[in-house]
């Protein structure tokens, strides 16, 4: 079959908001901004809120624009009780502390006429335990009217009593957030349902939390299916960390979290530098360290996985609210998360900052990662004014964004490769390593197109009878075009 | 001050409607339509749920037409994990199972259309443990942004661990049904603003559930003016069974529950036959049983209780979903129902009939006195069509529905009164005793208009020189105009 997936998501640059902690508003409703909320520059803790809102991000809509942002991909704002929103108590509502719906709306309108699309994360694996429907098979037992909306094992419910095993099926186990069951028809309407209903307001696409949890045959397919009904050009991305072809066959998913682009990055720009204790243990590998000729091996087994159709919608990303920061693991190496944001914004796919990165904004592990924005006097302005530059320099040349993404040298720290469409042609070159090094390539190595102007970066180079020598710094990228 | 209630009130006839049992439609839609639900004919329990709602009581709309009815008071309809819907779980959404909000904004069209009005009942006192304040504070603990929309007393919550003390503000000590702190100014307003939002959507008033539970400063008195900002004829009706003066002066309700009205005629009328077991122990006292001395004096008591315009739109009634049906009570005494009947149709105030009572259905205790309703073959043909003309005379008689009321003789099990506004007169005799008898009214105590026309019931009647005399069967009314 012939794979569609959306147009402007092959050249979109998303940024990822998790909204608790990226701006607060002032126009929030009196009776909710009255709440009880911890300090915005303390540090994050794993039940407290921060208070940020749809209306701030409608406040600092000049701000992304200006940084080059044409998407916005939220976490979770659906009423929920938990600072994440993962724990969804009402599909139909926008959370309270986040303004409602009122302020979505607002937000959608705002956004869209900058041409900025919105992306929200629906979780449909599980709910919360304040979910109208689990909540009533806790108040009412077996004789719940939705007692096969989950799995119940046994009664009652051990659903607050951490004495007593969960008995009934939730994510990991969690009590916390108990899992549909979505063999029953009912339920997996209603789900599908939610899928449509935001997609008719307006919102411009799902990323799927956990998709794979859901085993229900057909059921990614069907969501696809009435959700491009509604929207043919709606953008669906899942959170799959590893080998994603099962949902990348075209029937489903338009890309995944491409976590398996994020982690040979990681391994390549920060090196040696990572901090392990971040990222043992993870669904992602961002170690051990990856030479030049490690790291190509890397891309071009990530590039072999799936269509090209799809490398041109996956979303690509340095870090997220479930990782911690680059430039935490990287131990506040700035070269390292330079370099890897410039393998971001020069790869196939939606390039994904998340919100803070842009500006140096530091974070361990959940919740640590998820940090209140930083004032102004606290930002790496150097990191604003590269982001803002790639960003900018991937708008400017489509082959950054749909041109073939082919690897011209990997040697020792040094990883060259050259993006082509049509008749233009960028050539992106990056010495991890600490010393400056001189690559050379050959005539029938390099693209047909001429690379002889410099776009951005540091280092020089040589054309010399069709060769080009490269002289590249320590630590630093080059791009010609 | 001038009191001002509304004037439709005085000449409503209301029908109480459990919605969960009053009647079951097939358009619900298909995902909630596969509810796990009890058979509509098995006895209720106390968590199972039948499945009746709005969309069927749309159904039913020529049902109550032809019955005469012109206002129907709603038992909750708002999402909640209750059978009775007495939980909220979201004040802003009609209960799926109910049909949603757009089954009531079809019912809302469709009433008004026949001149129907829609009484909601508004519980504003507590919540569910599932209400999404609540939830957030059971999910975060002390780090909620809403801890002070409730009392807690200590963490962690015990909310649904039975073996521990409740350790928060609830109704009656019911964990629950957690209260609300109403002298935080964001949730006060919060439900004020609830009770704005149903009447600017077009329900015609509030029955409010436990009102005396708030002892907030001024509660009351900002939910009436800012209800009746909206629509000044907007009904304010509050729940409370016993003197009702600190609240009837007309900066609150409109009325109350007519408790005081159902106790002493169910006394009268159903005498000792009622079953005490189903009456004892409860807010109202319908025993021991009156004759007709008692109740005349039970009855003026009541009417020198509040001022005339409060009476006038009092929401009388024999039973409700808080009590036993008073065909049980009476022991399956029909003659009871029909005297009581008659009493409440000719009595100041609006008469509300609890679902079911017109065509016989029988109900011990809650859960029992919340059946589904019977089907046709099971119908007391004999009680609807009192009902169908009782209801026709009060139409047909404004001075049934706003005539002073006076007491023209209490002799025996004879009680006699009449109705009278400007030049009509109307006289009402009961006899609850088993045995024939006769009153004589002397001219000067009958109303100075004729009440020479026989308008329903059995007897005879004699006018000599002015006198009045009554021969009335045992167990038996008569109206005379």
């Amino acid at each position: 079959m012939s794979i569609h997936t959306p147009d402007w998501v092959k050249h979109a640059v998303f940024y990822q908001i998790f909204p608790d902690r990226f701006a607060r508003s002032s126009q929030l409703h009196p009776v909710f901004s009255s709440a009880a909320l911890e300090p915005w520059d303390a540090p994050p803790t794993f039940h407290g809120y921060k208070g940020g809102d749809l209306w701030g991000v409608v406040d600092q809509l000049d701000y992304l624009q200006n940084l080059g942002v044409t998407a916005i991909y939220f976490t979770p704002v659906f009423q929920s009780a938990s600072n994440h929103r993962y724990h969804t108590h009402d599909y139909y509502q926008v959370d309270p502390l986040l303004g409602g719906n009122e302020a979505l709306e607002k937000l959608l309108t705002s956004a869209h006429s900058r041409g900025i699309r919105i992306l929200l994360d629906g979780v449909f694996n599980h709910s919360s335990r304040g979910f109208f429907f689990f909540n009533d098979i806790l108040e009412n037992g077996s004789r719940s009217p939705w007692v096969d909306w989950f799995r119940i094992h046994d009664w009652p419910l051990s659903a607050y009593d951490d004495e007593k095993p969960a008995n009934y099926a939730s994510w990991w186990g969690l009590r916390a957030l108990p899992q549909f069951n979505h063999d029953n028809p009912a339920v997996r309407e209603y789900l599908m349902q939610i899928g449509e209903y935001w997609i008719k307001r307006g919102v411009d696409g799902w990323r799927l939390d956990v998709p794979n949890e859901i085993k229900a045959d057909g059921f990614w397919q069907e969501f696809r299916d009435r959700v491009k009904a509604v929207n043919p050009e709606a953008y669906i991305v899942g959170e799959i960390w590893e080998d994603a072809r099962h949902w990348l066959d075209g029937t489903q998913f338009d890309g995944v979290m491409n976590y398996l682009f994020t982690a040979p990055t990681i391994a390549f720009a920060a090196g040696d530098r990572v901090d392990l204790p971040l990222v043992e243990n993870r669904s992602y590998r961002p170690y051990p360290a990856l030479d030049a000729v490690g790291y190509a091996a890397k891309i071009q087994e990530l590039l072999d996985l799936y269509p090209w159709e799809i490398h041109l919608t996956q979303l690509n990303l340095l870090d997220s609210h479930d990782t911690a920061r680059l430039i935490s693991i990287a131990q506040g190496d700035r070269d390292s998360v330079k370099l890897a944001t410039l393998l971001l914004l020069t790869f196939p796919g939606a390039p994904s900052i998340y919100y803070g990165d842009e500006v140096g904004l530091p974070g361990g592990s959940d919740p640590d990662c998820r940090r209140g924005f930083p004032t102004p006097d606290q930002w790496d302005r150097d990191a604003l004014a590269y982001h803002r530059e790639l960003i900018a320099l991937r708008h400017s040349h489509p082959a950054l964004r749909t041109g073939d993404y082919r690897i011209l040298a990997a040697v020792g720290h040094c990883y060259v490769f050259s993006r082509t469409l049509g008749q233009d042609s960028l050539l992106v070159a990056v010495n991890a390593g600490l010393d400056p090094a001189e690559v050379t390539l050959t005539a029938d190595t390099l693209p047909t197109n001429p690379v002889d102007r410099h776009l951005w970066g540091a280092g020089e180079f040589h054309i010399t009878e069709g060769q080009l020598t490269l002289r590249l710094p320590g630590r630093s990228g080059l791009v010609l075009g």
